[in-house]
């Protein structure tokens, strides 16, 4: 190319999904957004949405990614949108490894690895990874990118990645701790220290993304240094239908006593513990409205959600041994006052106090929530996953050195 | 009886051995103790020790713990103790489920109960019940007492010993946090408060429990808020052979990817991971040995350690809100001067300093090791869980108010 192409598409695919988004290059402003849904399943469907114009959704005929795909392109033509406008390809891509590190130009190896890496991630890196097949077919001119989820954690040390079990499961079946929603918890710390008016580098942090999924991370000078996830997205803090953190030996209990197989562990871990476990749903919305209305399961599952969530962040002080700020940020984080309010009040005596006034209208506070007397500033920062996708790439394909490759 | 006798007997019976101590009632001195090794297996031995007097260990004929036993009695006798100058035999128990929240006295009702919560410790509540059995039928007419390890935890609330899983796992197979190390715990905390000259309700205090076995314990005012063990003493610190806290999506991992079945994983969990799992040795002292060398897997297996600890300590800071003392205890926790200065090293932030020469030589300085501008005090204590179970015995004996029978 002789030109960079004025714009940067982003992909996530999942199993049964695209989503993407379209970014103006020069101010990562949204040209248009939308996601197929239920592709390869009964009445797949299509929302799009150009700039501030409301939803179109309609129903399509998508038997699997590369249909799906087709549909995205013809849309975003319908918009003007075309190959050799594109400056950059972004995809997520839910684990790298040990392999990534950084946001990583796409080619046939670098997709089989991402394939590979489907035994540490059976649930998303193979969908991701048909994503990025089909993408490079329909624009074979542009540069992907590959950005990963754990990529942020690569720089964590080995006391907070290695777990204690015998050496072999590390060296020969990459049994160490990952972390996820690194892309997240990357913007969420540059996006504070910006708001604090200080570099990156002189910040310690905890990030709490709080949404469906749920993960702490602890950031010193713009470098994650711990995190909740492990292994796989099931640890660490409670969530919507995992459980977090739990004894090992539950596990061997329940197969022993109830007769459970790995496989209907997986499910059950997976998409019948958490909040949903607790008080049958997994919403927090939900969760919250029954609990007002006296539920005391649902009740249980929120003190339990912040709890978990507020003996994170004390960890995570002993990790960092100075905190400047706290952060909440994703569904739950930015939208519910209420679970702001009761993690934090478990965390007086590590100097966070709230304004609940502020709490109520953070958005209208975006140096921070923090009463006056907190030695901590507590901040909600809307994530934008996307956006930094975007950025990342971008700052690849061009060789910019804002990127974690040029950090690194 | 119409006069309570003038000793306390304290049994504690493994698998394959039983440990007793003799204390005199009046003061709890130290009578006589031993210990009879490799009951059922090849080459049983008896060590005895009378008072201040060197071992005495020879090999004995012991098929069974009724073997033991009658050796046990028939060495006490010799030294002049009788069946009826005992007022109470005290057993320790590993498990009292949701069932024992105190010192309980045995009858076959009891017994019983105490054989059927083998389902959640079945290394160990079996053997607790045959000791018990067999003691008994020896001292027919003396009241017999268990003392259980997960006792003195039953006054976690639901926030801390419940886990996000389906609600049923609570409610049919018992699956919650139930903690061990309890009658340490709770003779260190009172312990502490003892030598703060303060009352115990008015401490917070977070003990750590480091032998080959590790947990911690957050107590508030005299009683358990949280602790790190769990449903199992496989949860929460790493442990001498055991991997504390680890993603249960690691399990699932290893039973797909290295095709391992329950009871492999279980017996790795136990016997092969922890410090073991890391470097090759399971016993500190032979790992800081190594580290001393310059081996890097015992560096990191010590690292590990430390920043684990370090970790449970800050998130109880968040449980306690404020914490008073911070307490070393058991084979590592009163002995490894090392150890106990890195793990405060990283609580710094939290208002934890130690003195490095009252470190080395913490039993000179009962009231504590913490420097003059620490926050927190530092405390060593070492442990007597006979000494508490005794006293737990006979409290419960004597109907007296300062057991955690009458506490609660």
């Amino acid at each position: 190319m002789s030109e960079p192409g004025t714009d940067v598409l982003v992909l996530n695919s999942g199993s049964s999904s695209i989503k993407y988004v379209l970014f103006r290059r020069k101010d990562f402003a949204v040209r248009a957004r939308g996601v197929v849904e239920r592709i390869g399943e009964s009445a797949p469907r299509h929302r799009h949405r150009v700039g501030d114009d409301p939803d179109d959704a309609h129903p399509v005929a998508a038997a699997n990614h590369h249909d799906a795909l087709a549909l995205i392109v013809a849309a975003l033509q319908t918009d003007g949108v075309r190959a050799d406008s594109l400056a950059a390809v972004g995809h997520r891509v839910v684990h790298g490894g040990e392999a990534f590190s950084a946001p990583t130009l796409i080619d046939d190896g670098v997709l089989r690895t991402i394939r590979e890496l489907g035994a540490l991630a059976p649930l998303h890196n193979p969908a991701n990874a048909d994503g990025i097949e089909v993408a490079r077919r329909c624009f074979p001119g542009v540069p992907h990118v590959a950005v990963f989820d754990t990529a942020f954690h690569a720089t964590l040390p080995p006391q907070a990645f290695r777990y204690a079990v015998p050496e072999r499961f590390y060296a020969e079946h990459a049994v160490r701790r990952y972390g996820f929603h690194g892309t997240s918890h990357q913007y969420v710390a540059r996006e504070t220290a910006r708001r604090l008016g200080r570099a990156e580098a002189d910040v310690n942090l905890v990030s709490l993304h709080l949404g469906n999924g749920a993960s702490a991370c602890a950031v010193r000078g713009g470098r994650s240094v711990d995190t909740s996830m492990g292994l796989t997205p099931l640890a660490g803090l409670v969530m919507g239908t995992r459980p977090g953190d739990i004894d090992p030996g539950v596990l061997l209990h329940l197969a022993t006593t109830a007769g459970l197989g790995v496989k209907e562990l997986e499910r059950i871990l997976n998409h019948e513990s958490g909040l949903k476990g607790l008080c049958g749903a997994s919403d927090m919305r939900e969760v919250l409205r029954l609990r007002a209305a006296g539920d005391p399961a649902a009740d249980l599952a929120v003190r339990l959600f912040c709890y978990r969530a507020a003996k994170q962040v004390g960890a995570y002080c002993a990790v960092l041994g100075r905190l400047d700020a706290l952060v909440f940020t994703a569904g739950i984080g930015e939208n519910q006052a209420e679970v702001r309010a009761e993690i934090c009040e478990h965390l007086g005596g590590l100097g966070v106090r709230i304004d609940l006034a502020l709490n109520q209208r953070p958005e209208t506070h975006p140096a921070g929530i923090q009463a006056k007397d907190s030695r901590v500033a507590v901040m909600v920062v809307a994530t934008r996953e996307e956006v930094e996708i975007a950025r990342q790439a971008l700052a690849r394909v061009m060789g910019a050195g804002d990127g974690p490759a040029g950090a690194r």
